[in-house]
C-alpha cells in the first residue's frame, strides 16, 4: 500500500510509493565516482590562473599580499556572465515599478546573480576538499548572503549549487550560486505561512519540534556534531533527501555564527561524501532555506539545507499537481546513508 | 535587461531570461523526429495481440464484436501495473483516516492510477495520428475523467502525459496516465484560490480575460480553431510552453461536449505535429488542468491543456526559490510555432 506523508513544515503530502521502492543499488551510476579530472583545465574560466576569463571578483578569500583577479585564492565570488535578474540602475526606486500590459503585470528583472567558484583546482568537489576548504566556501556563502540581504533593493537571497548535468550544471570545475531577487516568491511564501500557522497554534518552531522528533526517533537520521543534525525528511520529496539543520533555533542564514562555520563544512562535506562514495557521485542540488531579512528574528522559522540528488525525473504527475512521488523509502535511505562509512 | 512576468491566473512571477534567450535552433535536438521504430514490438505489453501482458481494461474502444482484453482495439486503458496509489478496500470511509505518528501526518495512499495505451501501434505519436484516432484518445480521457470525478473516494483527477525520456517516459509505446488522488494538493488549490480572488474582484473569469487579450494581441498565437485557441502564454514558466483552452467558458473537463472532441483532437495534433516536425520530436508532458468535482459550474476556472516541452533542466534555483527561468522570449516561440507549416 502506498503511503502519503505530510511535511509539517510546509503541508504538502508526498507520496511514498511503495510498490516502485527501489533499493540504493538501483540508484547508483554505472561510471565510478572519481573520474580521471585534471586538476587544471586551460579552458575553464573558474581555474586558478584563468581568472582574467572570468571577470572582476567581488569577493575572494586568498593568501595575504595577492591582488584581486589574480592567482592566490582558496573562493572567488564573481557576478554570473549570464545573470537571471541584473542590479537597478543607481538611484532607482527600492520597489522596481510594476508596469501593466492589458491584463498583465511585468517588471524589470532586478535582482543579483552570483557565482562562487568554490576551489581553485578543476577536479575537487565538496566529498573531496578539506573541511577547512569547505569551511571556506561556507564564509563565502555567509558574506554575500549578509551583504545582499541587507541591501533594500532585494527582498530574498537563495543560495544553492548545481552539481552534475542533471541537476543543471553547465560547468564541471565546483561552484555553487547566489541569487537575491526584488521579490519574494509564493513558494517561499507558501513555506514560510504554513510555519507560522504551526506557531501560532502551538507556540513552538516547527523545525524545532522536528529536530527534537527525529534525534528521538533515530531512524532517519543520518549523522550529526555538535552544532547540526543531518536527517532525511520524515515526508523527503525525493529518493535520498537530506535536510541539514542547527540544533539552536535561528531564523535566517544571517545567524550562523563564526564559530560554527567550521561544525556545517564538517557535516555538509559529510553528507556529500557519502553521497559521492556510496551512490557513484549523482548529480544533486542543494538549496539554503531562509527568509526574507524582515522576517529574521522570527519565532517560527529556522534556516537549514535541503540536499536533493538527482536521482530521478520529475514527470507529467508532478509538475501538474505539484505532489511529488518519491520510490524510496525515507528510513531505508537513512540507514543506507547512516551506514554507510566513509 | 530581463524581464519579469507575471502570470494573471497564478500570481506566479517568471524570471524571462533574455541574456541567455535561445532561438528555436538552439533547442532542436540532433536526432531526427521520425527514427526507425517498428509498428510492433513482441516484447510490448502496449502493443496489438500483447493484450495479455497488461492486465484486464478498465475501459476500451474497439471494433464491434471483439472482445475485452484481446485485439481489435482503438485505444485501451488498463490499470498502472505499478501505481503509485490504490483504491480504497471496499466498505473504507470516503475519506481515508489521517494517523499521527508524533508531530508527522500519514494516511493510505488511496487513490486510483490508470493508463491509457493511446493507440494499437508501437510507432505512433499523436503527432503522427490522424485526428480521428486523436479523438478516440480524448474520448477515452473524458470517459474516464467523468468515471472517477463522480466517484466520492476521489477528490481531483490529473490527466496527463509524458513523452520522452527527458519527461519522465519510460515506455516508447504512446501511452498518457490518469491519477486520482484522494486529496487537494495545495498547488491546485493556490491556483484554483487565485482564480477566485480575480473573479471576486471584477467579476470575470481570468481564463476567459486572458482569452480576450490573447486573441486581440495575436503575437503569441500559435493556432485556432472553431472552438479552441493555442497560445503561448504571457508568463510561460518554460521555453515553447503552450495552453490550449476552449474559447467558451467552461470550468471542468467534465464539461467537454462530445461535438468538441474532434475539434479538440485536431488542435491538440496540430500543436503537438508542429513540435514534432519544427523541433525534431522534443520531450514534452501535457496535463489537463482542471478543478474537483464539487468547484463544477463555478464561474472563476476554465479547464485547459498544458503542453510543457521539457527543453532545458530544472536546477537549484527554480527548486529553490519555485521561480522558473525562461530562457525563450514567449512572442519568439509563438511566431516559430505559428509560422511553421505543416
Amino acid at each position: 500500500m502506498p503511503e502519503l506523508r505530510e511535511n509539517p513544515a510546509t503541508k504538502r503530502w508526498v507520496i511514498i510509493a511503495t510498490e516502485r521502492a527501489r533499493r540504493p543499488e538501483d540508484f547508483k551510476k554505472d561510471i565510478p565516482a572519481a573520474p580521471g579530472i585534471p586538476p587544471f583545465d586551460a579552458k575553464c574560466p573558474f581555474c586558478e590562473g584563468n581568472e582574467a576569463l572570468s571577470g572582476e571578483e567581488i569577493f575572494a578569500i586568498r593568501a595575504a599580499g595577492t591582488k584581486p583577479t589574480e592567482k592566490g585564492w582558496q573562493v572567488r565570488v564573481i557576478p554570473n556572465k549570464y545573470p537571471v535578474l541584473v542590479p537597478p540602475v543607481k538611484g532607482s526606486p527600492v520597489e522596481p515599478k510594476r508596469h501593466k500590459s492589458g491584463i498583465y503585470l511585468h517588471m524589470d528583472g532586478i535582482g543579483k546573480h552570483e557565482l562562487v567558484i568554490e576551489n581553485p583546482a578543476h577536479n575537487k568537489c565538496i566529498a573531496t576538499m578539506s573541511v577547512e576548504e569547505v569551511s571556506s566556501i561556507i564564509r563565502a556563502y555567509h558574506e554575500r548572503y549578509i551583504a545582499l540581504d541587507w541591501d533594500p533593493s532585494y527582498k530574498l537571497v537563495t543560495i544553492f549549487k548545481n552539481h552534475g548535468p542533471r541537476a543543471g550544471a553547465s560547468q564541471q570545475h565546483a561552484h555553487s550560486q547566489i541569487v537575491a531577487t526584488s521579490f519574494i516568491p509564493l513558494h517561499e511564501r507558501f513555506a514560510i505561512e504554513a510555519a507560522q500557522r504551526y506557531y501560532d497554534e502551538l507556540g513552538r518552531c516547527v523545525f524545532c519540534d522536528i529536530i527534537k522528533g527525529e534525534l528521538a526517533d533515530k531512524e532517519r537520521l543520518v549523522m550529526r556534531n555538535e552544532k547540526f543534525v543531518a536527517f532525511v525528511p520524515y515526508a523527503a520529496m525525493l529518493p535520498y533527501e537530506v535536510c541539514i539543520i542547527p540544533f539552536k533555533h535561528s531564523t535566517t542564514f544571517a545567524d550562523l555564527q563564526p564559530q560554527d562555520i567550521e561544525s556545517l563544512a564538517e557535516i555538509l562535506r559529510g553528507v556529500l561524501s557519502k553521497f559521492y562514495h556510496g551512490m557513484n557521485n549523482p548529480d544533486l542540488n542543494y538549496i539554503i532555506r531562509t527568509v526574507p531579512h524582515h522576517s529574521a528574528g522570527e519565532p517560527y522559522y529556522h534556516w537549514h539545507i535541503q540536499v536533493l540528488p538527482r536521482l530521478t525525473t520529475p514527470a507529467g504527475f508532478e509538475i501538474g499537481s505539484g505532489i511529488t512521488v518519491n520510490v524510496a523509502l525515507p528510513e531505508e535511505s537513512a540507514k543506507f546513508l547512516r551506514e554507510f562509512k566513509l
